[in-house]
């Protein structure tokens, strides 16, 4: 049985591959799981048959069978459970590894995320700068952290695992910032992550959908 | 074995059960499992010793034989997964319970924790009050979406699980603000989880904890 994940329809980020199908799309390429994808438009995820899938209007999703699912980090660790190739064998390792999972999503992404909303949203503010230099500082703690627990190894526990894909799709949010650019082994950990085969095939692929819609709008005749 | 959590020292809430090691003791006993408690001064928790076992230097932990883990939803799944209670038996309900885990975690708690910081330690800033506005608009957001889904049942998905126990941690954090006040039904469904007999043994754990360090401070020959 193919599963089915949902996807913007409209790349917010012009295809860079920041929105969470990305971090579904990335496990299910890592365990050669193929998959479908359904695209919904911003009006969609607002309509009950989506927020039956997803109460909060967002994506992705995940349908497989009668199981629907939602949030990124619980449909990765369902993947993980389901193959090889995310999670260790040894029972320590893999909740060591669901550990870092969270940490990636409860402890590094809400200081992240909280400046790229600041960004979008609260540009025009008179205290934007002031805003932005508290949520900086307050991120640069965690780099810090993140960093220093890191050090020389290639990945946070071991062999690569869910807990790194996800990591890495928290800290790529950072890319191109000085933030992540002060952590020279931080820059080469999400170098690495974005180097893998799978994750080159799952970036390709949320890429392809922005394309194919840039194209449907500038295009002679397309849709709209 | 008898597992070791961490927890604060002096309670940052005065006993209140905001602080995180609330949910691994909660979750402890609902299962029925004793535990230790080693508390931690806020010096310590930048020490080298305990940044080997938490290394964003925050509580609660975990140590049980050679095992050691952070991030409070990291341990509790590994308390549900080992012990009946908390997820049910059903695969696909089983995942369920955890995509509830994952949106306590990931996409009620940060705005809902980005209120308790800002109240904290931009109170004094001159954007506090139109930031405070913009934050409980986004918190609104999610409460709504929340109540709608839960609609009259009481809990979020079948029976009580590891989901419901961390998302009413979540929502206690809006305890007496009109927020979850203008949704009944949450406002309801965290008086549920209050009221289960595990949440009050926990509960009077970690009030202990500051009822005794109160003591010391105010008696007489008392240490400190």
């Amino acid at each position: 049985m193919i599963p089915i994940i949902t996807a913007f329809e409209r790349s917010p980020d012009r295809g860079q591959g920041q929105a969470r199908d990305m971090r579904v799309r990335w496990a299910l390429e890592e365990v050669g799981q193929p998959y479908d994808v359904r695209l919904v438009s911003f009006e969609a995820m607002r309509e009950p048959v989506h927020l039956a899938l997803q109460p909060f209007g967002q994506i992705p999703t995940w349908e497989e069978g009668d199981l629907t699912l939602f949030e990124s980090g619980a449909i990765v660790l369902h993947i993980a459970e389901r193959h090889a190739g995310l999670l260790p064998q040894d029972a320590n390792a893999r909740a060591r590894a669901i550990a870092w999972m969270f940490a990636a999503l409860n402890t590094m992404e809400p200081p992240i995320f909280d400046r790229t909303i600041a960004r979008i949203l609260e540009r025009d503010e008179p205290w934007y700068e002031q805003r932005l230099a508290v949520l900086e500082g307050r991120i640069r703690k965690r780099l810090g952290e993140l960093a220093a627990r890191l050090g020389e190894a290639d990945w946070l526990d071991g062999e690569f695992s869910a807990g790194d894909l996800l990591m890495v799709t928290v800290l790529r949010r950072l890319n191109g910032s000085e933030l992540l650019e002060e952590q020279p082994n931080l820059a080469a950990y999400v170098a690495r992550g974005e180097a893998r085969p799978a994750f080159g095939r799952a970036f390709d692929a949320q890429l392809a959908v922005f394309t194919a819609a840039s194209k449907r709008e500038s295009g002679s005749g397309g849709r709209i």
